[in-house]
């Protein structure tokens, strides 16, 4: 039966973790079948008001008695002069029209330090709701923040796509880290290192970080079963997190549109993109990628273009038009399956067992 | 004791293939030493001529008395005018001054069928020396090609960096087929889909591949140990074939400021560029790829690239000058040691041994 110091910190049966997925994947029925399947249940709070994270905090907490952890996006400085948002915003133009939406939709370019305010907040929330685990996706927070986390035992978990990533956040006092493989879907959370540099493979990014950090590792990028479990577990992590997997379970909150899209796709079909939100990220190929693929680079940083391409996404979702809405999936869709939470943990122990009890020694 | 379909067939001991990585770094005493620890040793032919084949083919035959195999590039057609070249090689100008080159450097552009006819002059030679192992980059060789070596009992094993290319490597009658991950270093395999649709990790590419083949699959990129030996078994791979961990061998023909640039890099610092060969490939970033950023979409495809940059190649070679030597590398750079291919070898089956050991069983 395995044990591990990751497992044990965490106090959760199985290594299995569900990643923080933003923007309304995660329902508190997701998170909490997670836990209650003896995984890790995550909130992704990342686009969470403070008030909505703690409403779902306390909805989860009626239905789990075991521990779920909450996701932050640590808020990165951006610059951008309201010139740059009307060339964005021109681009988008073609694209309203076509969705009947205002042309010239405008908005408030949304304060640095507004963002960070409301981040203070959410981590007030996750102290006087006493979650217990919180993880960080987009760099790490201020020390004052972390050591307020850790004064309240508040177990802290970093993202990291790099062995120099991983390396500050074990420095900057995380308990463990989750390392984001170059098959990772949605977001990436490079922070040091740039976009290109920053697309390393499990099978090499999991062995190196091993080797240069002390704090347990988390694998995350394309796992989706028994096989992608064992694989990572051989390489050295602790745990995996899984996204692209739990998204397209019947809990999850994502858009039929989106799991349907991941069902029916390839491997060779998604692709990187900041075009949606001025962050690079990873998903399936579809039509606003396509159309955006050479302007991609211009668009403002995230947060403002993902505020540009709000309604956009909002109202293609409305009419189940996947051509404009973020189709984001790891590089393992062919092994992702509708079905519940708990088949799927079930399955993947299943399998783990099976594989387990082969005998792989090469002499 | 491991024992599976691609170790039978290939008549090997332990499930370890050394890359047939062309170009001089597989030496005859890499290949034998390989093959004699119970790996499968293999040739680089790619840029060999026939009788340079013959002769290094019967040079193994006296160090090893195991199975060797033998790696040959399908040639592709490719279009290339005067005016494309004479443009290409404008670009390397200012490269060859510095180096005390003839600027104007000039030579006659290769015609594909005569490619061809080396390639079937090459095929001719492995039947002959009675290699009982070939296998293919860049493509599948022509039916009647397949045909006559499976009439003389070769092993035949393909390349392929997707499910779909893996598919087809198994439909034209390959008995196994080496799936290249987006980790790998050196050139890449794919010959259906295109360069970004074609990188995808091994943690994903794997499983994938496995559901969707019959035929055993070797699992290449970023593997470096015993880790990745059985995390590639727990995938669903029969064997592994690594180039950068033999690259850096004693017994490798690789130079040595190429082994030092991998021996001192990191994970984040390998990229892909077209500029050395006019195919994609992923190595440690330097002078030369620095500098041809911006043109490396325009230069002519390979082989002609190749052939422009050869004088430059071969110039800093001689100087030990890596600013503009090809520094092929994987993923793993911080994996990689300076040892004898016995101890390499040794050391992946025992750490192998020992995560075999160790209960993952996760229930």
């Amino acid at each position: 039966m395995l044990s591990n110091e990751m497992m044990k910190h965490l106090k959760i049966k199985n290594p299995i973790i569900q990643a923080p997925m933003a923007g309304g994947i995660t329902t508190s029925n997701l998170v909490a079948e997670v836990s209650n399947s003896g995984g890790l249940g995550m909130i992704g709070a990342g686009y969470q008001t403070p008030i909505q994270s703690r409403e779902q905090i306390r909805e989860i907490k009626q239905l789990t008695s075991n521990p779920f952890g909450i996701n932050l996006f640590v808020p990165n400085e951006f610059n951008v002069t309201p010139d740059a948002v009307q060339s964005a915003n021109q681009l988008l133009h073609t694209i309203r029209k076509r969705l009947n939406l205002d042309p010239t939709d405008s908005f408030d370019i949304p304060e640095y330090k507004t963002i960070f305010e409301s981040f203070i907040e959410q981590v007030k929330v996750v102290i006087e709701e006493n979650v217990s685990i919180c993880s960080f996706t987009f760099g790490i927070p201020p020390q004052e923040v972390m050591d307020e986390l850790k004064h309240h035992n508040i177990t802290l978990i970093g993202t990291a796509t790099t062995v120099r990533e991983a390396v500050e956040n074990e420095k900057a006092g995380m308990d463990m880290v989750v390392i984001q493989g170059s098959e990772a879907g949605g977001h990436r959370g490079n922070f040091i290192n740039g976009h290109q540099e920053s697309l390393v493979g499990l099978m090499s990014l999991i062995p190196q970080v091993v080797d240069n950090v002390s704090i347990p590792v988390i694998a995350a990028g394309g796992i989706m079963d028994g096989r992608g479990l064992m694989a990572s577990l051989c390489l050295g992590a602790q745990g995996i997190q899984m996204g692209t997997a739990f998204l397209t379970c019947i809990e999850s909150g994502a858009h039929k549109v989106h799991k349907e899209a991941i069902l029916n796709a390839d491997e060779d079909q998604t692709t990187f993109t900041r075009a949606f939100s001025g962050k690079w990220a990873r998903g399936i190929k579809n039509k606003f990628i396509e159309d955006m693929l050479e302007h991609e680079l211009a668009v403002p940083d995230f947060p403002v273009q993902n505020l540009l391409t709000q309604v956009i996404r909002k109202t293609c979702s409305g009419q189940n038009n996947q051509d404009f809405m973020s189709l984001w999936s790891g590089q393992s869709p062919r092994l992702a399956k509708s079905e519940t939470v708990e088949i799927l943990i079930k399955n993947i122990l299943a399998e783990a067992e099976n594989i387990n009890k082969q005998s792989f020694s090469p002499k």
